[in-house]
Order: C-alpha cells, then sequence, then structure tokens
C-alpha cells in the first residue's frame, strides 16, 4: 500500500492494536518485563459506561495476580444465586427455582459485575504503576508489511506497520443521542451503544478514508515490530490485513439491552434471574454496581417484519425494549427514570480460522470470537487470550525461552474459543426458545435450562479451561486432538509425562486451585494463588508431606542439594545477573505441622540466603490450622498423600504443567530442557554468583 | 499576648491544632459533613519513617467504616502468634511458650503493624476524597483567648487564635542525622526518631521565639473557632494554654527503638517476641511489613552511669542498641545492614487533668496520655479519642444535638485513658524486669507476663472499652462512677434504661461486635459493622426474629407503623431537606430463613420508597446460610432469641446505647428526646415530605 514517506521511524519488541480489555491486558502483562512495547487505539477517549461487565472468578483471581483484583472485588457487585421465572399452568409468571451462581469451593471470588470502563482503569493504572507504557488514543495503523524472511529469527523486525494520528472528530465515534421522554415528562440524552453493536457496519474503513484525506494535518510514522498483536474487535484490521476469517453463523435473534435504575415490584430485581413469559419472549436480570440492573430482552422481530431484510435499525429504541420487558414481566410492573446505557445485538457464534502469523502477528478476543453477551464470557476470555499469549511472548524476546512455545498460544486459546462457541449456541438457544408449557411441548423445559447453566458452571467460572499436552504441559495424549489442531508436542527426547495420581485433585493443564496455606514463618494465612504473582516466574511447588518423616525430609534433602548446586537447571537458566528465583521459584507447602518445623532446618534452596537482607522468609509454607481463619486443607484438597508427597510446576499464568515425585530432579530438568534456553555465562561466573533471591 | 495586627481573620467551626493521627482522624469525620474546619501543624512535613505501628483490630474497624480499611489490612503487616523466650535451667535463651496475638472471633481483622506514615497517607486521601479540607503545614498557633461569655451559645464563636506561618527552616525539626558504619566498612546516613522522643526538649518554644523574630516575613492571621482540638501531642501548646497537666510519673527505664532488616539466625523473627535474657535486661520482637523487624530494646543505663544525671543523651547511638540486642539474645546471631529509622525513650506513664474547657476546647491524642509504646495502644487510642469526638461536635455545629453530648467526651475518653495508663504500668514492668530464675526468686515468671497479655488481649485490640452510662448509653448504674468522674446522665424524665437478656452478648456501652449477615434481596453476605458506615447516623438495629412467627410479623408491622408515620420521632428529628435515613436508619435483621420472606410484605419504613430510584434494597438482611461464606450465626453470637427479637440503637461510632423490645417506640423515642433537637418545619411540610432514602 504505498503511503507518503513516514514521519519518523520506531522499532518495538510488541506493538498492540487495540485498547480493549484484551489489548490492555497484554500491556499490563508486558508491563512487568522491561520491554518497548505500544498500544494504540483508534478512539480518542475510554469507554466510561455499558458495554461488557461479567467477570469470572478467573477473571477476578488474574487481577489479584496483578494487584488489583480487591479493586474489582469491592466495586462489583456479586452474582449469588440465579433465579427462574416461568409461566405456571395458568400462565401466570412465578419464580419457579433458584441455584447458586458459582460452584461451591471453586474460588476464593464468585461470579461478579462491573461495567468495562471500570476493568480498564484498573489495567491502565497497573500499567502505570510498573512501566512508561501510555495507551495512543486516536491513532490507528492504516498499511502493514510482513517480512517472512525474517520470521525465523527473534531478535529481528519481520513487522512493519503505518500509524497515522487522527483528528479529534474522526477519533470520535458517531454515536447517536437521543432525547428520551421521562415518566414526568421532562427529557433526558442517553447516549447508546449501537455504535459498537454488531448491528451497525463498523467505521474503521471510513476512518481511513478521513485519515488519508489529512495526511498533511496529522503526523504519520513507521513502526517496526518484532510483534503484533490484533486486539482490536470484531471488525479486526488486523485481521482483515492477515486475511483471516471467522467461521460461523448469526441467528435471526435480536436482543436489546437496558442499563436502567429499576422501579419495580418484581421481587428478585437484585438477583440474576431468567425470565420467559408464555407468548412475549425472555429476559435476562443482571443486578450491577451502583443499584443498577442490566436487561438482556428479546425482542419480538416479527413484530416489525416490515424492517427486518434491512440494515435498518431505527425501530430500536429505549422504549420499544421496554416495551418489551414489560410484556415478558407481566403482572409485574417495571419502569425507570435513569437509564445509563442501551444497545441492541443479533445472536451469533464465529471463530477466527488462524489465530496467527506464523507467531509474529496474533489476534486475539472479539478479533477472533464473537458471541452472546448472556453468559457474561466476552470479556473474561478476551483477556485471559492475552493474558496467555503475554508472558510467553516476553520469555522470547527476553531470550529466556525458545520461539517454540508461541504455538501453544493458537493451540490452547483456539480451542477454548471453540468450547465457547459451544456452550454459547446451546445456551443462547435455550434462552431465546420459548417455554413449554407442558412435557409434549416443544418450547423449551425449564429444567433443560438449569441443568445446562448447572452443567456450564465451571465454564462460566472460566475454570472449565484445560489446556492439552505440549511442550508446556507435559501429560499423556496428543496435542493435536487437545488442542485446536496446530502441533505443539515437545521432541519425544525432552518428552516428560506426569503423574497424576500423586496429586488426583490437580488437573494438570488446568488452573491450580487456590486453598489457604500458613507462612511457616509468622503462621500467616494465605491462598496459594496469592504467592503466585503474574511476574513472569515459573513456580516449582514442593508439596514434601510431613517432615517429620525422616524419609520426607531425606527428599528434600536431595532436591534441595541438586536445585541448590551451581550447575542446577535453575542457574543455568536465569540469566547471570538475576536473582536466582527471578525465572524458576521454588516454593514449599509442608503437611505439618507447623511448629514440628523449624525454617532454618531446611536445605538454603527452599530459602535463600542474602548478604544484605537475611533469610528469605516467604517461601515455606504449611498445611495447617490458622488462628483465624481456619484450616485449608490443601492436601486433602490437591489429593496429596502426606506421608509421600508430590512436586508441581505452575507456569506464569497459575496452569498446571507437571506433577511428579517431590525428588524427582531429573523429569524437572527435562521438562525445561524442551523450551528454556541456556543462559550463556562463563565459570567464573557461575562459581561465583551468590545465592540471592528477591520477594519483596 | 500582645501582636501585631492581623493581616486577615476568618470563622470557622473546627480549629484542629496538630497533624499526627489524631487530629487528621478528626479532620477526616468532620469532612463527611459539610462543616467549615481548619487543621493546623507546625512541621513542614509529613513524616515518612518510623513512629508508631501497631493497629488494634478495632482501629482496622473503624478505618474499614471509612472505607479504606481494605489499605491497610493489604499493606500491613499480621501479628498472629506472640513467643515467649527466656532461660532454662542453664540460662541458655529457649522458646517457651507461643499464644494467639488476637482473641479468636472478636473481630475480622487481626493485630497488624504499619507505619505512621503511612496510615495519615490513608487518612488525607479520605480527607481529600470528602471535602476541601486540607493540612496547612508550617503553620502554628502563637495565642489563644477564650470569651466565656460565649461559650453557651453553640452558634458563637468563643475562640480566637492567632496562626502564624512558619519559614520552611522553622518547620524542620532538628533532626540528627549521623554517618553509621556498616559491617562492609561502607557509610550510610540514618535518621533518628530523638527529636520527638520524649527524651528531648520540645521545640515549639523555640519556633515561636523564632516566628516572632520573623513578624515581618511570615503571615500572621486570627481564626475565630466555635471549636479547638488540640491533637499537638505530648508537648502539647493547646495543653499549655488552658493551663491543663499531666499527672504521672516516669521511670528510670529506658529503651532503644531500632526498624531494621534482620541478619539473624534467631528462629522467630517475624513472630512477635518477648525475650527476656537471663542478665542483660529483655527485648521485644515486632515483625513489620515491608521485610522490617522493629525491635523494642532495654538499654542497660548502669552502664552509662556517669551520664545519668544529666539530660545527654549523646551515648545512646545505634550501635550501643544494637549491641544490647545481641547480649539479649545471645546465642543467636543479629545483626543489620538496612535500617530504616530508631530512637530511644523513657517509659512513663501520666495522663491529663483536665480533656475539655467547658466544651469549646478539647485534647486529645498524646496530649492528653502519655505511655510506653509496647502493647501498640498509642496511635490506636489517639484515634479513638478523636473518632468519638467527631461526630459529637459535628452534630451539635450542625444543630441535630443538644451540647450536653459533648461532656461524655472526657467522661467516656478520660476513663479509657486511665485504664490504659494502668494496663500499661503493669505491661511495662513485666518487661522491663529480669525474668525469675526459679519460683522462689523475685523476677517476673514467664507465668504471669503470658497471663498478663492474654488477660490483656481484649484491652489490646481495642474491643476492652465500655463507655459507662450517660446520655447516650442507655444502661443501669452511676455516670459518675462508670465514667471519670464527669455527670453526664441524661434528665431523669429522659432517661431509658435497657434491657440487656433480650440481647445477652451485646454489651450496652461497648462496640457493637461484627457477623456476617445476607442480604434479603440479592444473598449477599455483609459483616453487620460494614453496614455502619461512619457518616453521621444513628441507626436503629431491628432484629424481629423469625418473621415466619405471625406474633413477629405483628410486632413489625406496629413498628414500621410508628416510625413511618409522619409524626414520628425520625421525622421530627430529621431537617426537612434531608432523606429519611440520614440521621437515623433503621436496619432489620431477621433470623431466616431468606427465602420464606418477600422483602416488600415488610413495612415500607424498613425500605423506603424512593420516586426516582425505586424501593431500597440495602436496609433489610436475615441471619442465614450463605452460598460461600458461611452461616454467620448473628442471632447465636448477639445471644437474641429468633422467637422473640429484640431492637439495638447503635451510635454513630458503632457504640451500642440501648438494648429494648423490638417494638418498643416509646424508649426508642424517649432515649433520643435526651438530646436530639427537633427540627423547625411547618405543618405543611412534614405532611408533604416524600419518604426517601439516600443509600448508595
Amino acid at each position: 500500500m504505498p503511503e507518503a514517506l513516514p514521519a519518523k521511524a520506531d522499532h518495538v519488541d510488541v506493538l498492540i492494536v487495540g485498547a480493549g480489555p484484551a489489548g490492555l491486558m497484554l500491556a499490563n502483562w508486558l508491563s512487568r518485563f522491561d520491554m518497548k512495547t505500544r498500544i494504540v487505539d483508534k478512539r480518542g477517549t475510554k469507554i466510561i459506561s455499558g458495554q461488557a461487565d461479567g467477570l469470572q472468578c478467573r477473571t477476578l483471581e488474574i487481577f489479584d495476580s496483578f494487584g488489583f483484583g480487591h479493586r474489582a472485588w469491592r466495586e462489583s457487585n456479586r452474582m449469588l444465586e440465579v433465579c427462574f421465572w416461568n409461566p405456571d399452568r395458568d400462565g401466570v409468571l412465578r419464580r419457579s427455582d433458584r441455584i447458586a451462581d458459582t460452584i461451591s469451593g471453586i474460588s476464593r471470588f464468585q461470579l461478579a459485575v462491573l461495567h468495562q470502563g471500570r476493568i480498564e482503569r484498573f489495567l491502565l493504572d497497573s500499567i502505570k504503576e510498573h512501566s512508561d507504557i501510555t495507551v495512543e488514543r486516536g491513532v490507528m495503523p492504516t498499511a502493514f508489511e510482513f517480512d517472512e524472511s525474517k520470521a525465523a529469527n527473534f531478535a529481528d523486525y519481520p513487522i512493519v506497520v503505518t500509524l497515522r494520528t487522527l483528528s479529534d472528530e474522526e477519533a470520535t465515534p458517531a454515536q447517536r443521542q437521543q432525547h428520551y421522554r421521562n415518566a414526568d415528562g421532562t427529557q433526558s440524552v442517553i447516549s447508546d451503544g449501537l455504535f459498537q453493536s454488531n448491528l451497525v457496519a463498523d467505521d474503521t474503513d471510513d476512518l481511513i478514508r478521513m485519515a488519508k484525506d489529512n495526511n498533511h494535518a496529522h503526523p504519520v510514522e513507521t513502526v517496526k515490530a518484532k510483534f503484533m498483536v490484533g486486539c482490536d474487535g470484531a471488525h479486526s484490521w488486523v485481521r482483515h490485513q492477515l486475511g483471516f476469517k471467522l467461521e460461523g453463523d448469526s441467528t435471526d435473534y435480536i436482543w436489546g439491552v437496558l442499563d436502567i435504575i429499576p422501579i419495580t415490584n418484581f421481587p428478585d430485581i437484585r438477583y440474576r434471574c431468567v425470565v420467559h413469559s408464555a407468548n412475549f419472549g425472555s429476559l435476562m436480570v443482571i443486578p450491577r454496581e451502583n443499584k443498577l440492573v442490566r436487561l438482556y430482552i428479546q425482542l419480538q422481530v416479527t413484530q416489525h417484519a416490515q424492517n427486518r431484510d434491512s440494515a435498518d435499525r431505527s425501530w430500536i429504541t429505549p422504549e420499544i425494549i421496554l416495551q418489551s420487558a414489560q410484556r415478558i414481566m407481566h403482572p409485574h410492573k417495571i419502569d425507570y427514570t435513569y437509564c445509563d446505557w442501551w444497545t441492541a445485538y443479533r445472536i451469533g457464534q464465529r471463530v477466527g480460522d488462524h489465530f496467527s502469523l506464523q507467531e509474529r502477528v496474533f489476534l486475539a478476543g472479539d478479533a477472533v470470537h464473537t458471541h452472546s453477551p448472556k453468559a457474561g464470557q466476552g470479556m473474561n476470555v478476551s483477556m485471559q487470550d492475552t493474558y496467555n499469549l503475554g508472558w510467553k511472548i516476553a520469555h522470547v524476546v527476553k531470550g529466556y525461552s525458545e520461539g517454540s512455545i508461541l504455538r501453544t498460544y493458537q493451540s490452547e486459546r483456539r480451542r477454548v474459543a471453540q468450547d465457547l462457541i459451544d456452550f454459547d449456541y446451546r445456551l443462547s438457544r435455550l434462552f431465546s426458545t420459548r417455554s413449554a408449557k407442558d412435557t409434549t411441548d416443544k418450547g423449551v423445559s425449564m429444567e433443560e435450562l438449569k441443568n445446562t447453566m448447572e452443567r456450564g458452571s465451571e465454564f462460566t467460572s472460566g475454570f472449565g479451561v484445560n489446556y492439552g499436552t505440549s511442550v508446556l504441559v507435559a501429560k499423556e495424549g496428543d496435542s493435536v486432538e487437545q488442542g485446536d489442531g496446530t502441533e505443539v508436542a515437545a521432541n519425544l527426547s525432552q518428552r516428560v509425562v506426569s503423574k497424576p495420581h500423586l496429586a488426583t485433585k490437580i488437573g494438570i493443564g488446568k488452573c491450580i486451585p487456590s486453598f489457604k496455606v500458613l507462612n511457616q514463618s509468622d503462621a500467616r494465612p494465605w491462598h496459594l494463588q496469592e504467592l503466585l504473582r503474574s511476574n513472569g516466574r515459573w513456580r516449582i511447588i514442593v508439596f514434601p508431606g510431613q517432615l517429620t518423616m525422616p524419609q520426607n525430609m531425606q527428599r528434600m534433602q536431595r532436591l534441595g542439594d541438586q536445585l541448590g548446586s551451581p550447575n542446577s537447571f535453575i542457574r543455568q537458566y536465569t540469566p547471570y545477573s538475576h536473582p536466582i528465583d527471578s525465572l524458576i521459584e521454588v516454593l514449599t507447602v509442608h503437611a505439618g505441622p507447623r511448629t514440628a518445623v523449624e525454617l532454618l532446618d531446611l536445605p538454603e534452596a527452599f530459602h535463600p540466603f542474602d548478604e544484605k537482607m537475611g533469610w528469605d522468609y516467604w517461601k515455606v509454607f504449611v498445611d495447617d490450622e490458622s488462628h483465624h481463619e481456619g484450616h485449608g486443607q490443601a492436601y486433602v484438597h490437591y489429593g496429596i498423600d502426606p506421608n509421600h508427597g508430590a512436586a508441581v510446576i505452575v507456569r506464569p499464568d497459575q496452569y498446571v504443567s507437571w506433577v511428579g515425585e517431590v525428588d524427582d530432579y531429573d523429569d524437572m530438568a527435562r521438562f525445561f530442557s524442551g523450551f528454556m534456553r541456556q543462559q550463556v555465562v562463563s565459570k567464573s561466573d557461575i562459581e561465583s554468583r551468590p545465592a540471592t533471591s528477591s520477594t519483596v
């Protein structure tokens, strides 16, 4: 694409296109590594209301691993129970059932709701705290070149992108503003979300055209990048450049969304509700923060049949949506004075055919999966895409890992997207079809809907994700079958397989569950996941069992000797100038009792010494009764025998790679040898390096 | 005191002198009321290290009621266990015992440690969020006049104070800086805390003298105030102006304090420890945030006898203090490279003879009580002084309450100070005396120390406070005896006495304990105290028992009719323009089950309706099993019969005023009539006022 000569040029490690949740999560990850990162977004401002709002437990855990989970948890509204309403035999709407909204014990968090603007705020604050990365708003890419000959060398820059800064008018979406008539006759202005809805053509092409006309007024620059990630939404510019496709279908179901402070006598308005009316479609109630309630309301398109063939959306107004809600909720009244936001969308499910171009350009979030919003998954899965990708890119850029780990991104995340789409298809059909009058009726039975939701709870909490075997996940089976079809297995000589019977309740390829353990040195309880901060470290978590049993202490001694030796794989893979725990951190959780063990009796590898800071008191923990917060029963919950123990390797994103014997140093070493790079240091370097740790 | 003509004059509701924890807590309270408040401090900068650090559970609860408890809780180090070390029969130091540091179940928080500078930061942020009050630093009062003839009229300004802005040099304390020799031979600079220690003469007089010399250079102004509060420390200028005295004694015991990152093989360095050596005195270990440990170390003054008679403190250095610690901890090693702060102090216990001048000028914090720091009480009791005082001043200034409530400040807080001093005296003696060799020895027995600490746990957690009967606390007994000697009883005709048997585990005059209850409208668990935000509201908490019992529902109906009537005392005391729940809020906790009750079946007084916001879903709660956080068992823990119920009146500072029958509207009305002021409104105002609520 010929362009005017660029005004300046820049070289970056990673260029992120799009500053929604997926793009910001990626920038947030990369802010933890000292890397040259840029992130651009064509919109001139951050969103302040509406959009996505559902937060999985797993997403809250990820936020917590970055240090801002508490902000989301405090501000959000919790969703604890789902109430089902459907017509009784006389056709009158009744509460037919209640179920818990989150599986008991699955997480220290529960499903919650908070609008996307706050999530983006937390991510922005976190990025700012850890780096000088700033979002460049009103900036969009207009041309893309890829030099395949440079793709194999990860020190090289195969990507060239032209960026253009837009004018203020260009960067402001053409949002419809309308005067809405309140019940008391006054008027107020409500912004709609249709400009981002899938009912409206995206305005990217218009923006590019406008920007070209402005060539002289606004700066243009060329950026050369090692990696580029398109987090630029359903109408992704990056995806179009790559020529990749979304595969799937749309339905004819149209749903409206209202964010209102409800004035109603419906008794369950602060519970999540699924309401099926006899004849007017269905509706979902999502109670939100700040007294708001979001209603997802099925619109009776047949009433507006004259418009169906065209793209005309003018018939969709807040009043039309409200009237649908009123019909569905009858005989209960519902009205509002304050409307915070509204939109409408057509249900559809689509997944990208490819997630990456030669592991140099990646797509994430809505750019590669679109679906209905009602399961509250979209923002979560999008952020989890880049949470999966971020550390892999960073470890390759930093030279810690081989580039082969990058192939696992598509293998792992495209499979998740496919599973999501399947789930959403089933759920959407159940929501959009009228409820059955009796067992002979072909409408949806409430029992089927309830069962689907209950079975889907692990999935909607974010814990259904189970990454297949690969260079990063040491388990039985075939990596092509367990993923999306991409080959990501380790070389045979380096392949390691876990011994899952040693920790029967830890799923290899799944996120490590979290239970409370106590710090050996001060008896403070921590959720295990709180120890697994997202700072790029791999962890070897040693569960040595009861250390009062001599054979268990002997195995610890053996492992400690090997890990602490100057030739250990940890030392080989950790850059000379970095603390010994900065790439692979060793944590211990023994089976207690706490008071029977003294920290300093364990080998130094488990609590490194530093000349200026003394011993590290934040590496050894115990599964024991706490003074004020009960007993975490971690060994029971992980299915580990306290007489025997186990060791677990956990990825920097908290997914489990390997389970094996406490003292199986060789398998640990073999696992890491499949993708880690030996750091080049002289012999004298190794001998003189102090065993320092960097915990704060 | 003759002065140059003031450059300008100002009228304020409250002038706060001193911006330490006590002064900032007061400003923070007042920031919740729209009042004219100024706060001045002679120091030019906020402290950034050292000073006080202990946080009672009760203090964390108060922080949480202002919305920043989580900040302190996240940053602080928890103290969960105390280890006792003393010589064994052979004179070798051994761990002799462990006890929990906080009584189980007493609070949702535990004892914690975080340095004063962070606490002040949280208070400053909170003040800024809620008001435009800013601390005027480098400003000190230099003259004070009090017009007694104006003291009886609370709309008048009896106080006149001259304020002077200091130069930068004047506002910087003469802090000693010294080069300290590290173990490796390098040098570093450590600031000491002696300038604020009681071993140094305060520099206030010097500052005043210097300021006078600077008359022309720096602005002077006159402030007229309704109230003034002296939070200006042990050498309080305000106290001197009033001619009040601190009563009590100093001892000869001198203790040093080191904040260091320890390099040690002492195994319990991250537990709180009390270490008694055989011959070299005792030491306390306080593990802190950011890897720091504070050591309180008894200094062997006799070794420096040549200096004892003079005020010479030059012999006290970090090295002297460290050497004492090393002797005490022998045979364990202790050393450090990094020292964050150090100081030394002489143990003494003193209490002010008066806490107020005609309820117009008050003293709080170190200005009226000084004691040793080792029980971790100082900062807590100081902030709790002004937490007690703030809402009382605000309610009088706002015209909600009679001035009579202000007398309870001295009655309640001077008694607390006396109790604190008694406790500290006993504890200090036990710490400073050598441990007994056997039962015939007159040293301190470890058993006695451990018992004193265990018995003191309720006190040191902050829950020992039990305010006596008064116009604000409706219980049996004599107000003079139960307080500090001040007469604060209600008039006989308005005196109400609680029925404690209805809630056997709620102490009248004590802080209401907190247990989890569920919101009726969304099943979310809340700690009861989380519902009692510090926003100036009184609460009537109705525990109606099981509402499935018809008689209990009938009593709720009766109470609801009376509270909701246009003539109810709530309406009489609430200013016309304010929401109905803004001064006295009605909360309900029924005994369950949750699913057997519908919110809208309860009278409107328990969930007020607003035309724009709909029903209030945040007033009715239930004592029932939660989905993920267990069963709070609130009725069991409060000692309330679920077949019968009780009602509780709670002060704006979470202390319990009254316990009575659910439907005892008359006693509730009589209680409030003892000090509340009827708001002047027309009859038509009352009839037309909507029943709005203001919960957010």
